[in-house]
């Protein structure tokens, strides 16, 4: 008698991402409690599954993991484009957020980018703002995996608290979130700059102590840099040593402005760099050395960072533009082939959030979170390569479905547990009071 | 009495992108004998439509134009990634044209290819490639609009042709052709490195007497300035000048390796640069100075190139990219601001076809090709700017509907004209047959 299960994909491509990258042709995804139970022949009937999804013509692959954002900031999305970054955040960003960063937005804004995010194929995220309980229980709404990390940074009170109730507050939200399998916590030191030297060594004290993966915007802009030479005599990641954070598993988003002699001190720690593209070069902050973070064996993955400056969470269109521009950049069409720039975004994305034994490729036991993409429109036609159709030819319009920890919270384009219409009418009423709390 | 005409397109955000790039909420747009005749208050109720769409919840646009492509490369599409530029061109693409290349192949891959250009909200392309009628039969039975050129190049016969059999080719094919609206037809001089310098002098002799605007590769790779150096003592636009190309209206694709001096000739002369940045970051060929062509004054405009070096055919991601690119490549997130970056995928592609006074902006008069962005998904909200919209956030997923000289070629994400679960079959099957052909 077959085994019953709660939720069959047959058929399709499946880019498992295993260790031998094996892709497999007409096989069937055997899901029960949330994992994958098996990878199969269907012609076998050994299962029996309570909800079957037809994955004929499609391409299945691990979900995509998002390792920097700011879900609370999707209502900026657009809302001052082609500005410098001084006045971008001095007259809109932070004037709003003084403003209406309360409970309230927060949760409805960081429920629009949880639910836009499952739309773009993304299964798991890494998200740093300000009250996690909100943006904790929006993500688990939506049904969006999340690791959500309170920014700290000074005169906000968070810098306050890192010494050392952050860490008890880390722990508190781990535990009253424990009966949610798709909730995570950790601490997110803003930024070099935006954090005193004395807060940066409690939080790596309090991180240290409780085993708290760290999460930490990085080199983004020349300034930085510069400032960080001028105010500490050292170079960021020389001074990330010498507050104790390198040492400890990290992940740091954009590393934009890193020197090779910095790259190897990161390579022989447990650091992973989240690239987001996008938004450096919207913002016009630089483009980072991803040949020498390769070349030095630094683990690296992807990230759309906030919607304010990208102006989407598209992950796909992440990969695409990173592959090629650091292809021209290298002048070599042969870099970062399309198989390895998949396997950052998910494999490699799992290991940079220390849960590459649980996510990051379809294998009999790990979680069952899953990225299907339909190949029926015309434009999706004909596939010689699945890797290289990922990452070039498919984008945001092919996210057909998406399972995360077993669960179908997308099917044929709709979400499944939100009501998209809603969040819409919301997101517009939103718009309203910002365009008003900016006269 | 109300008017009655063809088409009315009614609500939604208008761009007109006209001479003071008004921005129109909450109008309608007439559209009668394939010409828009107005744009009013729908409460007047001056029109009776035969055929009406609601574009309420829609940014409404000039159709874009991709300037430069090859349409029948389209089942190539992810062929051979990731690979130098001379194995993907000797090892695939040369034995692949060789042999599959006839007239039924082209046919039916060009309109694969016009159908998707649709489907991205494309509605005028300038192609370039071998079997003009074929090419020609393909856009028209797709409803795109297209101005093909024969790629004249050495060895294929083209050349001899040029002397000066292609000038009456051309003109044979604008009357043939003359009943379709759409078609218009052109010369491609492929590039300095496949034409001889007596083909080039000959073109540009065919095209001066019959004012037929030209289409070519200019400096595309690193390679090809070395080799004209090399073979012409002359940098390339130095080398199209004393052939008389430079001093008619051309197109020049690519444009990547041009220095300021070549750029100043090029400015003091009707050339247009159509931007290919994917292609040209995918092959690592380079990234075009665009600061420098806009500051002396070269009218540019984007391109797809072929989906083979892409992978897609989709002009929004080229905006998109080209905007953020530039915008890092300056060091400043106010160049090429979004309205500015619309313009150049519209009005000034239209400028660099010579079609400016009939298409590139949405005005009285002007042909009605149409391209409807709906706003309804949750990843298309809040909207504060509606270029912003377009160039960041906006994607192929967003393409509602598109007219093409008044008729409707796209409703609702699908194409009026031509059936896609057939044209995915046809491709299927050209793709077994390229396999086959590659052993």
């Amino acid at each position: 008698m077959p085994a019953q299960v709660d939720l069959i994909l047959r058929g399709g491509t499946i880019l498992t991402l295993d260790r031998d990258l094996r892709v497999l042709e007409d096989r069937a995804i055997a899901i029960d409690g949330g994992r994958i139970l098996d990878i199969f022949d269907p012609r076998a009937k050994q299962y029996a599954a309570r909800q079957e999804i037809d994955t004929a013509n499609c391409i299945l692959m691990p979900g995509l993991i998002n390792a920097h954002s700011h879900l609370p900031m999707t209502y900026f999305r657009g809302l001052a484009d082609d500005l410098p970054l001084e006045t971008w955040l001095r007259d809109y960003i932070w004037p709003l957020e003084a403003k209406l960063m309360k409970h309230e937005f927060i949760g409805q804004a960081a429920l629009h980018g949880a639910a836009e995010m499952i739309k773009n194929g993304i299964t798991q995220v890494q998200d740093m703002y300000f009250d996690m309980p909100a943006i904790a229980a929006a993500c688990s709404q939506a049904g969006l995996r999340a690791i959500i990390g309170e920014a700290v940074l000074e005169g906000n009170g968070s810098a306050e608290q890192a010494r050392p109730a952050l860490g008890e507050k880390v722990l508190e939200l781990r535990q009253s979130f424990a009966a949610d399998p798709l909730l995570d916590f950790n601490l997110a030191p803003h930024s070099i700059y935006a954090c005193s030297e004395k807060t940066l060594v409690q939080v790596a004290k309090v991180a240290a102590e409780h085993g708290i993966l760290l999460h930490m915007h990085l080199a983004e802009t020349r300034g930085e840099v510069r400032d960080c030479l001028k105010e500490h005599g050292l170079k960021p990641v020389h001074y990330l040593q010498k507050v104790g954070i390198l040492e400890l598993p990290a992940v740091y988003a954009h590393g934009v402005w890193t020197d090779p002699d910095e790259i190897g001190l990161m390579a022989a720690n447990p650091a992973s760099v989240a690239i987001c593209s996008d938004s450096n070069l919207k913002l016009a902050s630089g483009i980072l050395p991803l040949a020498e973070y390769q070349r030095q064996g630094v683990n690296l993955c992807f990230a759309t960072d906030g919607v304010a400056s990208n102006n989407n969470l598209d992950l796909l269109a992440e990969i695409d533009l990173t592959a090629k521009l650091h292809k021209a950049l290298n002048s070599d069409p042969a870099f970062l082939p399309a198989a390895r720039a998949v396997q950052m975004a998910t494999l490699d994305a799992a290991k940079a959030l220390g849960v590459a034994d649980r996510r990051g490729s379809l294998e009999p036991g790990k979680d069952a979170d899953i990225c299907v993409l339909s190949l029926a429109g015309l434009e999706c036609q004909p596939v010689y390569n699945p890797y290289s159709h990922v990452v070039y030819t498919l984008g945001a319009k092919q996210v057909r479905d998406v399972v995360i920890a077993g669960e179908i919270v997308l099917r044929q384009g709709r979400l499944a547990k939100v009501d998209e219409a809603e969040l819409v009418e919301t997101a517009k009423s939103w718009k309203q009071r910002i365009l008003k709390e900016l006269g």
